[in-house]
């Protein structure tokens, strides 16, 4: 089947790659959809060590697997854990290459229920498992969440990095009350400054990319440059840059005992004034992966719109001019279509 | 009357001071022990310019103030807030040196109940007022808190650091599973362990200080060297060394999901791997001043142990002597009385 293809952090299109074969209590599911996203082009400059098909945000429908999913449209969460390593194997098979051996039970995360912190999870496009930008991708049905009929595939694509915007609400109490800053109005800060706004507050945007805060304030977000921020005025500030500097507007802008939210992954380490966390009691939040099922229902009532951050669309045979639009300053999603 | 003396940064004995004059709603306090902290030695490096008397945890009598008061064994709140300014400045006197003019109100963090952060206030020996190194002081009523019979003045000394220890328990949910780990076992690293051991729970304490660690394997507590941690074993870890070792020390520690508390000022600033906190969804949460009741109850009923802590005792007059015995390594308090 063709596919991207990742190998030592160049990419390329490939027409050779073999179909993905489904175990047992997994799903063959044909692309229709998939998107770009930040974590998929940092991975170009060796972000993580991955040879395979990468891509992760998809839209697709069940080509195979159990009957009942046979059809769906669905789309898929990108973490493999305990759950889907053993649907794959089960107990009275021999030990496997994927993690769990014969009569091992789920790992203590998965045990706890934090099973988006799996101890032996893959992510497809990402790590030990290959991704979407493929003509299929074989997924545990217990990964797949189906698309209503209000949602079109190219909206779809969207669920998962929306759903990630709305861990947000399952780490922050958000009120219409609350005073909110968004830094960094790219991808990710365009979709959290609107799942924000779902709570009935009015957050404030910030960050350097004009274009990306033109779209906010077009969608009716103030808008402002990072000077002109008050600070200690914030209740929450999320930091959508994954750079020093927007962790530190981030930062100056909380009131004491506000709430930093870290968004984005940072590529390089970020030296903190640990002490004035003390003194401000300000809390400091990794925020990852998020519930599918919230950010299907907003998609499905509209509460947030996406469709507008599509910036251009390339066939999966020009993956790598499509990375390079993805790449320029000021573009939120380009799709891709198998 | 006696007290002592910080003034660029170095620490005198001196007979000369004036007798502090409470204003309208305070009291004037006859200071019957105080307690040597980390601040106070950290105050003596300048890790703040105060010029003043020093200290902030005491025990005292109150010899003037509203009637209810006058001859009550009390402990005080270190922060004088809008409250205690509005109380020596109610809002028919002329605007006043101390912060709240006439008819203002309350700032907005003391509006929203966090009184702790008010950003007029003033902390006794620390910074904008005299403390507790001194024959007496003066403090808003507000911020006195009677002593029951069953805590005597040495153990009172110790509600102030103990407070800060049971804010924890206000940030962070801790229960008789939860894997909690201990950086640092000294002043304020002990009082944490027995106030974590409180809610049922096993805590590991860690750090560099025989001493310290001995302590508290004295009273159960299972104490392990750093190279010997479970790494992301541990569901909360409390930092109390204020040094960038100990962060690393507690970040390893923790599980994916677990939460950071961060319970000293540091020094210097702190490099950290943010990619990581995102990844694993780490929380930090900065924790400084907590409630004297929940102390106050605690030491009234036995259910924390401070006694112990005390490693000496000088008189007033010898302050000098008693710093310099405070920082000698493994030494936890040494009480002070006028």
């Amino acid at each position: 089947m063709i596919a991207a293809w990742l190998e030592d952090g160049r990419l390329s299109f490939r027409d050779d790659r073999p179909e993905p074969t489904g175990g047992a209590g997994e799903a063959l599911i044909r692309v229709t959809a998939a998107g770009i996203c930040a974590t998929d082009l940092a991975m170009l400059g060796g972000y993580r060590p991955f040879t395979g098909i990468p891509g992760h945000e998809f839209a697709g429908v069940v080509e195979q697997g159990p009957p009942e999913w046979v059809g769906a449209r669905v789309v898929g969460e990108i973490n493999i854990t305990c759950a889907g390593h053993a649907a794959r194997n089960p107990a009275d098979a021999p030990a496997s290459v994927v993690g769990v051996g014969a009569g091992e039970g789920p790992c203590p995360a998965c045990r706890a229920g934090r099973s988006t912190h799996c101890e032996r999870r893959t992510a497809i496009g990402i790590f030990g498992r290959d991704g979407a930008f493929a003509q299929r991708l074989a997924l545990p049905v217990g990964n797949l969440h189906r698309l209503p009929a209000e949602i079109c595939d190219e909206a779809a694509v969207f669920v998962e990095p929306l759903a990630a915007a709305f861990r947000i609400l399952e780490q922050v109490e958000v009120a219409p009350s609350t005073r909110a800053l968004v830094v960094g109005p790219g991808r990710l800060g365009q979709l959290v400054a609107r799942v924000l706004r779902t709570m009935g507050c009015a957050p404030i945007v910030t960050g350097r990319s004009a274009p990306g805060l033109t779209r906010l304030s077009t969608l009716g977000f103030e808008a402002v440059r990072a000077g002109e921020i008050d600070h200690g005025a914030f209740d929450i500030a999320v930091d959508c840059t994954g750079h020093p500097s927007g962790f530190g507007t981030a930062r100056a802008a909380l009131r004491a005992g506000g709430t930093l939210v870290l968004k984005s992954t940072y590529p390089e380490r970020v030296e903190i004034d640990a002490s004035s966390l003390v003194v401000d009691e300000i809390r400091l939040l990794g925020s990852r992966c998020g519930p599918f099922p919230v950010a299907i229902e907003a998609l499905a009532h509209g509460t947030v719109e996406v469709l507008d951050l599509i910036d251009d669309r390339f066939p999966l045979a020009e993956v790598v001019a499509a990375y390079d639009r993805a790449a320029q300053p000021g573009v939120a999603k380009v799709l891709l279509t198998p």
